[in-house]
């Protein structure tokens, strides 16, 4: 890591900086591939998967005989510890229901807001080494408790035409209402244009490499919304003293081993801790199965050293982590005043791996900065609010003679007359 | 209007098809205006201002002086007016306020999920010859309630270098802390990057023409977020012998007079009603004073037969108006079953105007057929949630093992590390 001594506010800037990716040279690659989609549907699918997956299949659709293969093949132990993730997850994210906001505004003007579930969501896991069936679980939860009708899951098949039966065992057991055996930007072109297998989805859920990023950047062009740009993992913590050191570095280099392109931060207003955990580091990485990646996120990475807690957080807002680990003296100073995270672990026994598994918060969240200006997954991810209103006789003439004039003074006579045929008629 | 009587639903899609705009031509002259103030500031600014705007100015920050002018520029009827929306959006949108939702998950795993203001965000109100006031208070008003530190208003000046006063009056009365006399393309990309007048912000919000639509478009790359895509904006009236012909007829010219492609769609179960609304559109067309763009959106706009209210909510969902009004005898069997819609108005006594000024909902909704998965603007969209985590040690060694599993699964080590050196600690 590199060690920055009371860094200068008009240096943070500099020194905060992630490390960023052109993303141009791909969109080429991604608009061809949603074009063929958009026109040729589930051939062109089967061309891209023969292309990118390396595999040729002839029924993309997970059927109930591959469930029940996949059940039988996820062992005990792994299907509890998902039941206890499960638990937490559906407990954290059904106390995320909000009633009916209502308001009669004016008497006879009766106003209210209500969340209605978004009835198509496709989600994305991809393939590769990890199976992601955490992730399942952190997107078909919500959308579930949302009462989301449609719920359709896209992955890459492997070279034997499967889907890692975690993942199916996963999605089985969260309700997913068809799962795909298609990965990459063909799964997402399918969600956005519909093909014969692929229903064409109101939003995309899910993390993916490069390709799947830029995908949902082009599937929003063609009207489909998405959970939120994305960008490499990070992870920032602020400890002082009284932070055990070897739990602080397995916690950067939990965050490390994701992708060299991962970003982890340390500040701290003690020198002695940096030092520290600079050696914990050392010793722990060297056990890791991930460890050319995790050193290679971790030789791109900074320890800051800040005279005081103030310093401390204004520079933290300036960053705004998608991690945040709080292990300091003043946990409640940071806490409540921390303006810019995705999620937040505070003390020795709260790791981040906590929160990606099973402490029942969402591990989906805004990377890059967005956390200034986007909240994690959560139940609402899955809900859109319709606001509804309804004026009586009494209500129209109380606001009517408001309306009239504003309406006038913009210049929009028709937006008045709608009024004054109303008022008029009540005369 | 065009008549279709009880179409097939495999033509839905056709005939509710939107009118389209191609945006692609324009992307190149928005991209070069945002290299130049990304590199140049407020001196490229300028030569824009004097570009499209044909204007010079010296100081483009609104004076404390300008806004005492603009305050004895309004007349007292206007303020009353205002006065009375300012209230009425202020009652609704403050109760749109969440708690802070708190969960136990485990024993000794609490999490929670607060929401917390974005810092920075900057509302665009475009100029011409509508001085959108009512969108200052529809912006203005959730923003100083979410409690956004910073927000900013830039709109364009006119040819004397001025903002309407009635903007000026609106953006003061409800807290905005910095005006800027800059338009167009110029002034999204002073919120994107920030210049030495118009600071970067989080968020941009706020409607304008093709050019500011795309943008708002460019900046979310550049990782701004914005409220929402825009279109042209539509009305779909759902409406059977209950309505009263005129008053549809009243609603249906509202929208219409937005502009050329405004789209304006009725349903109905009577074909009598169809008829008398065609006739009450042609007389009361006749003394608008935009009737050139009203008509030309009538033109193009659909009147659809269909032979009950299940058929009639069906299309509706599958168009997901911007703005939906409901005048039948089965109103509740819309209301509780509409999906996808901005914001519903119910009744003979809701025109969609009321909804525009005064009733307290958000006039800024999702057009296009995003109500699918946007909400309108509302409190929320000026806050983003973050969850907070705090495990005791009682609580991970509850947890601690079902972490452990997942991420062995997921070949991910160095966060079960995590676990086990704390599990370790804890023996």
């Amino acid at each position: 890591m590199n060690t920055i001594i009371n860094p200068s506010k008009k240096d943070w800037t500099k020194i905060l900086e992630r490390p960023t990716k052109t993303v141009d040279d791909i969109e080429g690659i991604v608009n061809e591939v949603f074009i063929d989609i958009q026109q040729n549907g589930d051939t062109a699918v089967a061309k891209y998967t023969v292309k990118f997956d390396g595999v040729s299949l002839e029924n993309t659709i997970v059927s109930g005989e591959e469930i029940k293969e996949a059940i039988n093949l996820v062992s005990n132990d792994l299907k509890e510890a998902i039941n206890v993730a499960k638990e937490n997850i559906t407990k954290f994210h059904a106390a995320q229901k909000t009633k009916k906001v209502f308001v009669e505004t004016t008497n006879g003007v009766e106003c209210w807001q209500e969340k209605r579930p978004i009835s198509k969501v496709g989600l994305y896991i991809p393939g590769g080494t990890a199976p992601l069936f955490s992730t399942v679980l952190m997107l078909a939860i919500p959308a579930q408790i949302a009462g989301c009708k449609e719920v359709v899951l896209c992955s890459p098949p492997n070279k034997e035409g499967k889907i890692h039966p975690a993942i199916l065992y996963a999605a089985n057991l969260c309700g997913v209402t068809k799962i795909i055996k298609v990965g990459g930007i063909q799964a997402i072109a399918g969600f956005t244009f519909g093909t014969e297998t692929t229903p064409q989805v109101y939003k995309i859920f899910g993390p993916g490499n490069q390709f799947v990023t830029v995908a949902k950047q082009i599937a929003t062009k063609h009207g489909v919304a998405i959970d939120m740009p994305a960008g490499p993992s990070e992870l920032l913590v602020v400890a002082d003293d009284s932070a055990n050191a070897s739990f602080v570095a397995s916690d950067l280099l939990s965050q490390a081993e994701h992708g060299a392109d991962s970003q982890v931060i340390l500040v701290s207003t003690s020198e002695k801790l940096i030092t520290e955990v600079e050696k914990e580091i050392k010793l722990q990485l060297a056990q890791l199965s991930r460890v050319e990646i995790a050193q290679k996120a971790i030789d791109n990475s900074k320890s800051i050293f800040v005279k005081n807690d103030e310093i401390a957080l204004d520079l933290i807002n300036e960053y705004g982590p998608e991690h945040f680990i709080v292990c300091t003296n003043n946990n409640d100073f940071y806490v409540d005043n921390i303006e810019n995270a995705g999620s937040v672990f505070i003390g020795n026994y709260t790791p981040e791996s906590a929160g990606d598994y099973a402490s029942g918060t969402n591990h989906t969240l805004p990377t890059n900065g967005f956390s200034k200006s986007y909240s994690g997954v959560n139940l609402d991810s899955f809900t859109k609010s319709i606001t509804f209103q309804k004026i009586s006789k009494e209500g129209i003439k109380s606001i009517g003679k408001s309306i009239e004039l504003m309406a006038a003074a913009e210049g929009l006579d028709a937006h008045k007359n709608a009024v004054s045929i109303r008022l008029k008629d009540l005369k």
